[in-house]
């Protein structure tokens, strides 16, 4: 099996000559990152990664966690060690608040190491992933006195977290949750409920588990707008702070799934179980919705991941595997065979993978920085004008690159012919493990609802307006230059169809909603194409600045681009004519007849 | 778990009413397959699939085949009886040849049979499967003295065949196999090698296993001109044709995959095995190529298999899960929430799974028709007319049924939010299972190759030609009728796209042959939606013919045709700008920057 590579100088090319990361020094915590600690950090990172979170990765899958009859729960071998110094590294608390024990870096490194983490082993950085999760519920939150007893716990990794929402008849619709939190008299609640697909709910790895859970008040009212926001932990901290009593909480099993074996998706039993409010009461969904861009982001970032992974195995394999002979005559005449690499539909299907991940990387990158801002800049418009394209950004980065990170791990799979079915070779965990991410934190066809149906009408429109401000400009500075002639022309062409599309939502969707829902996962795949598009305009264009200074694997990697933009960027007339095509047809047939 | 339904009716309706299967009485075989009789065949093929195979599927990927030490290997429970009741029913020589045990039955009539066991279970399906693949080498190529020797006991069940092909070293190449046959004093050969991926290559099914073995005989040519085939069965038949002494034959181990759990593929090893030469020495792959079409079709029909089955379950769980409400106000208002199948985003999925599958059965059946055809008609234009479509046809049934079916499968499971990850719902084993269809028989990316590399410009173009002139013909006949307009107007603009594409490969792809090849894959998708947007035209055609006569469902069915035409034919303009974008960029990048 070919060892992960982590991509740290694409990151570094990135951050400084496309996003302009390091113009950001005013930023709060961004003094701490100039070039060479970035480097330092990313590079310690993906040694990590790559040494002691890759090699875990197979047997995690083979051995899965395990539940014994007391209801405890181990994570496959080495996992407990790992985490152990994933924690001490102070990776958790990164990007976290330095008065609760956090380093306050920039949220984007953690982005950028989040990836190396998921390309290395997904089951395992699941298990900070969700703390991380926890960690921002109770930083946007949480009491002062919440934040004392849990953030410094979380950020350590000697606590982890988890985020309790699905039960077996409310998935998507959270409004049908029946998990009860009866008041007790000391002021906090009786939680009595059964959670499932619990992520991370059980296990070997933390000395506590602080659940967030999602629960209805006693007399509340029905739906969305009754339920509260617990944190409930498994052992009940003391005066002092440390883990206490066990708390009335217990995995009663884990789920048989179809990958991510190595973390433990459990079904939670809450009996009576001790939790506290956080936030204000039945506003629970909408603390839950404020954390959730950085948690879609999170599982963006897992397809991004995996199909950097899947696509790394691929061509390794592809360089090394001898069958058939070059069209144009032998490549290794006196080998049997050349390597499957020089064939041209083996090469297509590496470029679109290829292609794929560095303009997702670049999109991520910008994105997680923009989240930056919102929250740090002093400039009130900056800050408005980031958060409002990550609000409109983050469901794109959900939904597009998990649809098409499981689509490339499925495409690396096919690279290996035969071998890709056989488990040993790894690359069908990668397939299975990806498959989760087009599910969860929101079923993709759930974040294209959230695009067209909230993102795109908010505060008039006002955030898919700059987007098309933003693509719009670059055509407008770059369409003379002929170097980038080759991504600026296909560009304006995707950029025409998304705003096509949005013209035809305006005229078409407001009278009949149903027009918006059976176009809104066509909508955010385009605007995701015309967005991935526009960062591959924006290397191309660094690298022309850049010049001379411009290393070879640079130069090389804008070969990918160009194969983007050729073979990629023209699925978004598809995408437009699937939108004008419209619902009647679809709402016409009756249920019975499917 | 929804529980799997035949679709008989759809069967008998393409049969009948648009591939005019029964104007094709004077046939040998086809007399004895009139309306009535069709109707009990499959209807009866139904029920045994329905009741005794579907059952048997959850626990065949849970429990899956078990290799004993003595080399023995198990098949999951139930699969035993199964496949006697199986073999009893005489499925599996009902096309064969009556003059070695057969039923002379159309083809056609199998691969309907096919698509039912393939959807209730494909790792069952495949040790029949494998057996009608040695049916027909052996009836093909093998003497009479080996015919009498086998083909009655494969056509009843009692023996079961393999194909030996693969090597560890030698998958899409098969110039590099290395198994050698030296010859024997008796005009047997010796056979020594090691082959992999060997589907049912040992089980407890059947008394005795006849494998088809590729090898060099001592001595010949290196490369794919040195290769012969062999038949070696795992019991030396005696002079009665009885199973008799055990061959040098083994099962070394079991792959572990990632799917066909049910099925047991074997590592095998031949030891010095007597093995006789089927057909002429070192002609071998031409005796694989000539039984290749009905093996791949047979994978073809395995993509469309899959692809009902789980679009099947898919909308029986849209119509049971409640959650959210319709955007046009409550369904059920009783209800806590409607079934998510009011929801357009969902509807848009499952009428793309159903529009492919009834479009891809009729495409499936004419095809398998044309194969009767091939071999059965008196007339020689039609025989070669038949086998010209045969054979420019079955790479676009191998690969783009196999290609979308996988997807369509990944899409109901999709349709299953958070439950389509867990093993128990069962859909996730339809997504694993249906993986292997795109990879084995000659993965997709070959069938692409074979199409443009060998199908297009045998004998001057002729299938292709002829193709243009089927679909043109059919828009010619039918443009002027306003009912099917929302039929022939996609239909004319994908044959253009077609067109177009074969156009720019006459004049791009003759002078470098890489142009073709890295359009391969989008030809071969492009062929296919217009072949199936043909097939939607004659069924639209059909009903509009029938008028009265016409069921309720077949009119409804009709609605997903038009979901087809409007939504996956604009495919077509996609694949064209892909192909046109040709194999420059992707040519120049250096392959160590992949």
């Amino acid at each position: 099996m070919h060892s992960y590579r982590p991509p740290v100088d694409n990151v570094l090319f990135l951050l400084a000559d496309v996003l302009g990361f390091y113009r950001h020094a005013n930023l709060p915590g961004f003094a701490d990152a100039g070039p060479d600690e970035v480097a330092a950090i990313l590079g310690e990172g993906a040694r990590f990664a790559k040494d002691v979170l890759a090699p875990l990765n197979r047997t995690g899958d083979i051995e899965g966690c395990m539940r014994h009859a007391d209801g405890s729960v181990t994570t496959p071998p080495g996992f407990r060690e790992a985490y152990r110094a994933y924690a001490g590294g102070g990776w958790i608390g990164l990007a976290g608040d330095p008065a609760h024990g956090g380093q306050g870096l920039p949220y984007v490194l953690a982005a950028a190491m989040n990836e190396f983490v998921t390309s290395a082993n997904m089951a395992f950085g699941m298990y900070p992933g969700l703390t991380q999760g926890a960690i921002a519920a109770l930083s946007l939150h949480g009491s002062e006195a919440q934040k004392r007893t849990y953030l410094p716990k979380l950020m350590s990794g000697e606590w982890s977290g988890t985020m309790n929402l699905t039960e077996p008849q409310a998935g998507t619709d959270l409004g049908l949750l029946r998990t009860i939190a009866t008041p007790n008299p000391d002021g906090s609640f009786a939680i009595t409920g059964t959670k499932i697909f619990i992520s991370s709910g059980e296990h070997d790895l933390a000395e506590n588990i602080v659940h967030l859970v999602l629960a209805r008040i006693d007399g509340a009212p029905p739906g969305t707008k009754g339920l509260s926001l617990f944190v409930a932990p498994k052992f009940l901290p003391d005066a002092e702070g440390a883990p206490g009593p066990r708390n009335a909480i217990s995995c009663l099993s884990l789920e048989r799934k179809m990958g991510i074996h190595g973390n433990a998706t459990c079904v939670m039993s809450y009996e009576g179980a001790t939790g506290w409010l956080v936030g204000e009461r039945d506003k629970g969904l909408r603390a839950m919705f404020t954390m959730m861009n950085e948690a879609r982001l999170g599982v963006g970032i897992q397809g991004l991941a995996l199909s950097e992974a899947a696509g790394q195995q691929a061509a390794c394999y592809a360089r090394e595997r001898l069958q058939g002979r070059a069209l144009g005559g032998a490549a290794l005449p006196a080998a049997p065979a050349d390597p499957i690499i020089v064939h041209a539909d083996i090469r297509r299907t590496l470029a679109a993978i290829r292609g794929f991940n560095i303009a997702a990387r670049a999109l991520m990158l910008s994105v997680a920085l923009d989240a930056d801002i919102a929250v740090r800049s002093p400039d009130e418009a900056a800050r408005e004008a980031a958060d409002d394209r990550v609000g409109l950004l983050t469901p794109v980065i959900k939904g597009v690159f998990t649809d098409r990170g499981f689509d490339n791990a499925v495409a690396a799979q096919q690279v290996f012919g035969g071998a890709g079915y056989i488990a040993d070779t790894g690359i069908e965990q990668l397939v299975r493990d990806a498959r989760i991410t087009m599910i969860y934190e929101g079923a993709n066809g759930i974040q294209g609802l959230d695009l067209v149906g909230r993102k795109l009408p908010r505060d008039g429109g006002r955030a898919i307006t700059a987007f098309f401000a933003e693509v719009g400009d670059f055509i407008a500075a770059h369409e003379s230059e002929p170097a980038l002639t080759p991504f600026v022309r296909p560009l304006k062409k995707g950029l025409d169809d998304l705003q096509g599309a949005t013209v035809w939502f305006m005229a078409n969707a407001m009278t009949k909603p149903d027009n918006g829902a059976a176009g809104a996962s066509d909508y955010l795949h385009l605007l995701g194409l015309v967005a991935l598009g526009h960062m591959w305009g924006r290397i191309a264009a660094a690298v022309a600045a850049k010049g001379a200074a411009t290393s070879d694997r640079e130069r090389e990697d804008l070969m990918f681009g160009r194969a983007f933009m050729e073979r990629t960027l023209p699925e978004t007339g598809l995408r437009l004519a699937r939108i004008q095509a419209g619902a009647d047809t679809i709402m016409a047939i009756p249920a019975g007849a499917f």
